[in-house]
């Protein structure tokens, strides 16, 4: 593994990773935000998965958190949306290939060899934090947008190995919306059946959730609130399931990082809460 | 005027505005936060002042600032760096022309034309705040590096204009670095005497300052300390003539925004107090 960077920040360190990764079949490149008390003892860990188009750089410059990750005594982890690299399968638009990972494990040529996000976030970046830095296995999991929708999918799929989840505008349904419609049946074809494991909707009507409240913020005025994220779908599952989702809906707040800069405070809050002992 | 974009952000609004300047001789650039109390009220502006390279983005995407403003009510206003435009004179090179106006009245061509931050920082700017914003006459000023050194140097020659000043990692002697001389003798001229109504340690000697405490932050693995930022010549210059400078130095902290981020709650809130009727 390769230190790419190192910054003092709110009396810890943001660093940026690189490391050979098995599930990419190449490198990753991760965010990793150690508070104060990372001197001390072990510390529970935020997964933040981020959205289309972006790096592992959004969050850390633009978000704020590692404020309250300070606070609260919370590692922060954010990797790259995708795989990356002149070897690896990419399109020629923002929604697809390099930087739209979409947290799945591809199946469809050419995308299957190094497209496997899901692996990667579930099973070996948590293995690589918990045995390079002192971090517990206590676990949650966030992400904005494309990322909201990863996180509520590995949380609902993993619920012994996350503790909390909550989201900033996730796609609630890919399968019922554009954004979705084109990376499942780019990455993983034709057969809708296999899309319902990546569909956060339909795996809370199936699996229902375990842990506490739900947290999702979702602004008023965000561009893609009717086309591509519906949260009201994730509502109705979780009303049919009596699941417990706190949807908070922001007026006037749009799709960006002001948005998620505005709330990510009370978001690590309730994951600290959910961490705790 | 023209409102470029407007994004909520912490109960306020970050707003992004385009006008013409005759300081600038062309169309300014000016990041203005709303907190929330101004739906009901005038309130303090804080100026700041950005570094070399930057526009009006950085300090407004990545210092997390506006949540201590909404807390404070306090408004914010981060003018780009210099002029701008296919017309506007520039230099193949990081630290001079557009994003290196060094916040001074260029004297020399083709300089001098356009090149004229002084001016519109110390007057054109807060006379267009206050008449188009909910803005009182109570005036704070701050800034980053390149932007710290015109935040020190618009407050000592103004004093009556400015409450409070601080600085992150200022240039605190322009005179007598390498950033400041090219600077000034492209923009000034040879006429080293000229330049010392641009260098903030030559002015505090001269002009001392009648408020309160002076706070500057510097980062101790700044990798401009030694070269270009030298704070140990403001704290004699502050020690020689009594001046209430405090000058803090941080241990692991770089030139970042990462560090702006860190400290930015502190000023604010510093100024805050200083700004208070």
């Amino acid at each position: 593994m390769e230190r790419v960077s190192r910054q003092a920040c709110f009396g810890g360190w943001q660093d940026v990773y690189r490391f050979d990764s098995k599930s990419l079949a190449g490198s990753a490149t991760v965010g990793v935000y150690l508070p104060p008390q990372a001197e001390q003892r072990k510390l529970p860990v935020l997964y933040w998965l981020s959205g289309l188009t972006c790096t592992e750089q959004n969050f850390i410059s633009k978000a704020g958190a590692q404020r309250y990750a300070a606070e609260h005594g919370v590692i922060l982890v954010a990797p790259d949306t995708s795989p990356r690299g002149d070897q690896v399968a990419d399109a020629d638009r923002y929604d697809l290939g390099q930087g739209a990972g979409f947290y799945l494990n591809a199946t469809r040529q050419p995308w299957a060899a190094h497209y496997r996000m899901y692996d990667f976030v579930v099973e070996e970046l948590p293995g690589w934090i918990e045995s390079h830095f002192p971090a517990s296995d206590r676990r949650a999991i966030s992400g904005h947008s494309m990322g909201g929708h990863g996180a509520l999918v590995i949380a609902l799929r993993n619920q012994s190995r996350y503790r909390s989840v909550s989201a900033f505008a996730p796609i609630v349904a890919p399968t019922q919306v554009p954004w979705g419609e084109l990376a499942f049946s780019t990455y993983l074809g034709e057969d809708r059946l296999s899309w319902q494991d990546y569909d956060a909707t339909a795996l809370l009507t199936r699996l229902g959730w375990r842990h506490g409240s739900i947290l999702i913020d979702q602004g008023e005025a965000d561009d893609f609130l009717d086309s591509q994220l519906q949260p009201q779908r994730l509502r109705e599952a979780a009303a049919a399931v009596n699941a417990p989702l706190h949807l908070r809906l922001q007026p006037g707040y749009d799709h960006s990082y002001y948005f998620i800069a505005s709330f990510v405070g009370e978001h690590i809050a309730h994951h600290a809460a959910a961490l705790q002992d």
